[in-house]
């Protein structure tokens, strides 16, 4: 980052080019002026998914809100990996961090998935979002992922779209499995079989799948079984890997 | 895991071999008979980092503590990737936390290093250690990492033993860093060229290294400087995400 780049980064739905004008407040305006004290005159950046990433100027500054002026354009919005990550939610503080870590390490679209052991039964959508949107602003990232509504292990498999590959990973692996692989392994194998380049990840609740689940998702045609090691991983520990490997063998850190 | 493994690991200091009997006791002792409320004629798993994994049976039962009496072996002590975890300490949840997961994702060494920003000034190694002994326990691994007390960053360089390359993941690696590579290519190229096989992963504090420290990490002969991806991570993130990558370019994951 250069020394121009603002330090507060905000994501907004409105359309952002030279001159645009509009209101931040709310959160975003309490934020800007209660906590970090910003004065008229300084400089956000502004991004909304769309238009890439933008500089804002400060034009007015009111309790709690301030009118900005869309200057300049800071940075383009650029294709983003296609990667969506699917887990089992486990408790309130870990469903936090998870969504937090994801959006970190950039996936497109963020779903909780139902299973027998899944220990939360009620996710607070607009919690996950709001946690995916601070992620988002605070690593640097131009887009948010989308938060989907929570679905049952059966459904979501039942409507999978043929166009995406699922990276199936659970404590479980070594059991008398023959075709599970590394992740890169298996990433470049399956990519180069099914002609596929859509990926999911999906990360298993704290105790692993049931059996019978665990036989439904490695029957899927598209799924694609890794293993992360040796060891037994957390579902968080998991979660990180999984992404940060898929990113090396097929994202964006190559 | 077949059904004869016990549930419960142990890690003892004691030797292991088959009609050896000791006490357990203290933490330990509380846990087994208090809290999982084991009971004579059962069976736990013993590990002391040396002898492997071994199977004991509680012959005798008393108030927090059981002598228990080896029975037989159930997996050798093999090698295990020499990999040593370097990082700047932060508050007190997180350090746990990356004990935790640095222990999980199979490292050998673990040690806190000061710098300028480091926020957390005393570390309780007891407490690490602690910390390590669990998180070993329940992943499955033989051994527990060492834990070793803190050192401040010049020191460590200017004593840093010459058969082992550290792997820098600096969250401000983007800026004008033409020699910064993704981690797989990182790591191959380092060692072929310098013909090193131990490795460390040095990983900054919230808010990045000092110029000054970057300045001094970057020039080591070792020093081998890698990128996570075009975002910025957190601290915790980035620990898992390398050691993670380093376990499938060069570890146990392959």
């Amino acid at each position: 980052m250069t020394s121009a780049t603002p330090n507060i980064r905000l994501y907004v739905e409105h359309d952002l080019g030279t001159d645009r004008e509009f209101l931040i407040d709310g959160n975003q305006g309490h934020y800007l002026i209660n906590v970090m004290r910003m004065k008229e005159g300084e400089v956000v950046a502004l991004f909304n998914g769309r238009d890439g990433e933008w500089m804002a100027r400060l034009e007015k500054v009111g309790k709690g809100k301030a009118l900005v002026r869309v200057l300049g354009h800071l940075e383009d919005q650029a294709e983003e990996p296609d990667l969506w990550y699917l887990f089992a939610p486990v408790k309130k503080a870990r469903l936090d961090y998870m969504v937090e870590k994801a959006t970190e390490l950039g996936v497109s679209l963020i779903r909780p998935v139902m299973t027998r052991r899944t220990i939360v039964d009620r996710v607070k959508e607009e919690r996950l979002r709001a946690n995916a949107i601070e992620a988002a602003e605070q690593c640097g990232r131009l887009t948010v992922p989308e938060i989907e509504e929570p679905v049952k292990l059966d459904k979501l498999l039942a409507g999978w779209p043929d166009d995406r590959l699922i990276m199936f990973c659970d404590e479980a692996g070594g059991e008398g499995a023959q075709d599970i692989k590394p992740v890169g392994e298996a990433v470049a194998q399956a990519g180069q079989s099914s002609g596929l380049t859509k990926w999911a990840i999906l990360i298993g609740p704290e105790g692993g799948f049931s059996p019978e689940e665990r036989q439904m998702i490695r029957s899927h045609p598209q799924t694609v079984a890794v293993t992360l090691g040796p060891r037994i991983l957390r579902a968080d520990t998991a979660a990180v890997a999984a992404i940060s490997l898929w990113q090396s063998f097929a994202g964006d850190w190559q």
